[in-house]
């Protein structure tokens, strides 16, 4: 006895979310047929609308939804400084640090030439636009802390350099809350090498 | 900020999955913006039609769809046999090592006073029904090795014994593949008690 169709196509569905395997997808398809139907509807409809509704701002690249973008059009943010992140979440992680006020600019990805993903790819043109235009006094690099971000920021900082706009990194070191005997090697340099007076 | 409306939905609904804690409904549903909008219309279709095409048999209380049960309606089986499971899945399981053919009556659960699983709950009265409408000649007690499948087999053996119809248990033992070392005790005790003569 082979699944059924309908719960076929439902575990293929569920297969192509990061982290689940076939095991899991068959797990949670099971698990809609024992749901009640408004919830399945609430589901289908959340995963509709979702895509119809959110599309990336054009000017920063965050996702948006209905058309408005909540970090652009809100007056009360701090105009002059741009942070560059990669992804939407790290910008989400950030405000939810509740500690930056400026705005962004998702530049959609990583540079890495072993995977093809090269400056053309991400949104590197607009930034350099945004400056352009004015009013931008600080640029604030926070592309994660590995090969691949390390590489992007020294790009971004070069292209942005004859901009005349300043140009930082996130610091590096100890995360709060770590322990130094369980701290990598790098992450235990870049600390003793930022370390300030106190 | 915070999420926005449509994504905050998107993550309730995935995070009532089995399985899934905030985080990864979060991953889920930021992969659905990236998704193609057809693979995203295919997902919300397969969530639809799996919900509206599948029911409970009403005979042997598996899943089927369109109306139409893949083993009541397979004459090619051994309509003598019944195996009674707590679950689908657990005749999935069966189907699926080929080694059985005849019909599946499932429970849809297991009695657990504990939990409030009461004889009522499960689909017992139409076991015995199905019985007493002749044909039957044996009833294999398929449910899981567990303190609740044990009292959930005993008690249906006692309902069917004044039935006439020949009741039987799957075996336990060693899962083949296993090793002796790290077998628990419970399992080796009743390999033991289940010896065959070679």
């Amino acid at each position: 006895m082979k699944e059924m169709p309908s719960i076929e196509n439902l575990i293929e569905a569920f297969a192509r979310l990061p982290g689940v395997g076939r095991r899991s997808a068959e797990r949670m398809a099971y698990k809609i047929l024992e749901m009640d139907e408004k919830d399945v509807s609430f589901f289908a409809e959340s995963l509709s609308k979702a895509k119809s509704d959110i599309d990336i701002c054009p000017v920063c690249g965050m996702y948006r939804e209905g058309g408005h973008c909540a970090i652009d059009e809100d007056d009360s943010r701090n105009r002059k400084q741009i942070m560059v992140v990669s992804a939407y979440r790290d910008a989400l992680a950030i405000e939810n640090s509740n500690t930056y006020h400026g705005l962004y600019h998702v530049l959609g990805g990583t540079l890495s030439p072993s995977k093809g993903v090269n400056p053309e790819d991400l949104r590197i043109d607009s930034l350099v636009d945004r400056i352009r235009s004015g009013g931008i006094e600080e640029v604030i690099i926070g592309t994660n802390p590995t090969m691949d971000g390390e590489t992007t920021s020294l790009y971004v900082a070069k292209i942005l350099e004859p901009l005349g706009v300043q140009v930082t990194r996130l610091a590096y070191g100890l995360a709060i809350g770590s322990s130094l005997e369980y701290s990598d090697p790098l992450t235990l340099g870049k600390a003793l090498e930022g370390r300030k007076k106190l």
